[in-house]
């Protein structure tokens, strides 16, 4: 494979993947964005829940998240605390079927907390238990998908390996909520900057 | 706010993100993106450098590093063994200038290793010590951009606040890297399947 | 309470926790000792398993393992590869009944690995599973221990709460497993020293 | 090597390390466990900071910090916020040496927060930068290690290699504070069972 080649592959990956996270916009309910932020904003307290990169995409909200100045936990790290009535679980998983997470999610569930599912697949485990149901990384044809996929003369799949468009979809409409919670808090960037971690 | 209002602002944030994700691939370099290739398949070993969210982006690309078969390793974690001649270490910093990213970069520098440099920032420290440089996550403007955002009436700084556009722009570019190196290396997704984490 | 009082409790704490070990030591049985060294020194990759505090006992013994040279991943970070026949668990759980843990290890098994269990509670499912099982950090009646609770006017338990004496005695068991594997494999602290992280 | 001599080394090696952990106690200076405990309970917040098994020796003393009910956080962990003045450091490094450490150390320091050093090198500079210091793993000789030692012909070295006896003793120095906090908090075993994670 030339030099070009490559070139040629790791930009067309990109635009696909970008292209991917605008298209995402479209599939989007209204309703179950707006549920997403109530949620958030009425929880005594927020835990993130995710695997694998899954997991890591729930890291980047879950920072954010603490920013903003919510009470706000990774489920595995050191001083996560228990859960109750009144929390919530926001739930990852491109398959929604990853074991650990939806065991997981079932305990909380029954100890009282509300739970956002964001999967990629609206009939899986994680997305029955849900709350509130966020459906994102779907492989959407379009025309230009199409033309950057010839160009690569691989597969669609190859351009973005197993979860990949999930994960970058996730993490995008994650941003997305963190945007409309700063308009509805009054939250300029300078109060996020303050509660960034100064030992890092 | 109004529900529409909110919804209307994630739905900009995500669009702003994604054309933000199409328009970095005119800013890369071609040698520069061969190299980073070049390195990464003649490292001995690989270190991937990061703290808060930019770790995060670099442990998702070192994930799909392991299920390529390549020998990596995410500093701070419990089994990451000594740097050594011959070894690679992969930092990913939007300022730069973070503390303990640039001391551990020139700790691995110091011991033999080669080093990539991914930031928003050609003038910082992780900048100039490195061995290739790749640039993400300068803000372009376009006219679209400027649509997006005098919609939501908002910067746009409050759309994507902190590092969030440096972080999304490198993930993708590191799953770019990803496609190229399935493509030279002749791995297809089942490849990469069987080498996940079976107890995740 | 009285700073005299205070100070009292930390040092009556600490002793009783070393007597603790050291009574532990009389518990062990040899042939299993000898088991857990065996199925470390033949296994292709070893994964260390646990959840909370014992997660952490476990990720201070992967770190040693790495040190001495062995293939050890600890589950949950993110360069953990899938489980194949002839790999290892060592699985660290004082109630042996932690859910995520013990589905891990029974997925673990199904795939062909081998497990050792350490675990203060033998008729635990973490113990039923194991091939190798090592019970730890029950609470041994002494005369000098009576002394020391009755010293603090408080119970065993709260000089010591929750799992806190199975955590320590597993976590000087597994160093004593590294000790002996020091020995058999003609290993000296320069040795490890050479392979410890020199980014950290 | 044979079977009993490996069972051997592995005995000595646990009675050795309990011995230690006994001898530390009157290594203690009473009011400096007083200091520790005072800092403590005053601080607005709690950061522990260390790197490798000293970290996860942090780690675990957090986690029951977290179950008393303190506000404490893991430097390096997602959610860990800004340090402010009033803020308390717990550093943990055995030789005090640590770069990174003790780098987030004096900015921690320069940020207002007050500093429980935790090392075996009371001449460190983790140790210059404290305003409570702990020394604890110092190597004491007693008739009794000797003779351990002699029985497995190793050096006193080969049966606690590198910082084992520090981080071992640390813990459980650590944990004999939380029995104290306990005393003085009046908090019962029940008490940090509800506050232990219900997801893990």
């Amino acid at each position: 494979m030339s030099k070009d080649e490559t070139q040629s592959t790791v930009k067309s990956a990109m635009k696909m993947m970008g292209a991917h996270v605008i298209n995402a916009v479209d599939e989007l309910k209204d309703d179950q964005v707006g549920a997403v932020i109530d949620h958030i904003l009425s929880a005594r307290k927020i835990f993130v829940i995710g695997a694998g990169r899954s997991g890591l995409v729930g890291r980047a909200f879950a920072m954010r998240l603490m920013h903003l100045g919510l009470r706000v936990f990774v489920v595995g790290e050191t001083i996560t605390p228990a859960v109750e009535k009144g929390d919530l679980l926001v739930v990852i998983s491109g398959s929604g079927e990853t074991q650990s997470v939806v065991d997981l999610a079932k305990i909380g569930k029954y100890l009282g907390a509300k739970m956002i599912s964001i999967t990629s697949n609206p009939k899986s485990k994680a997305a029955r238990h849900a709350d509130v149901l966020i459906v994102l990384g779907k492989r959407v044809k379009t025309n230009e998908m199409d033309y950057l996929e010839r160009q690569v003369r691989g597969t669609h799949r190859s351009l973005a390996p197993l979860g990949t468009l999930f994960e970058i979809t996730s993490m995008v409409f994650l941003d997305g909520i963190i945007a409309a919670l700063m308009e509805i808090t009054k939250k300029r960037e300078m109060d996020l900057k303050l509660r960034h971690a100064t030992l890092e």
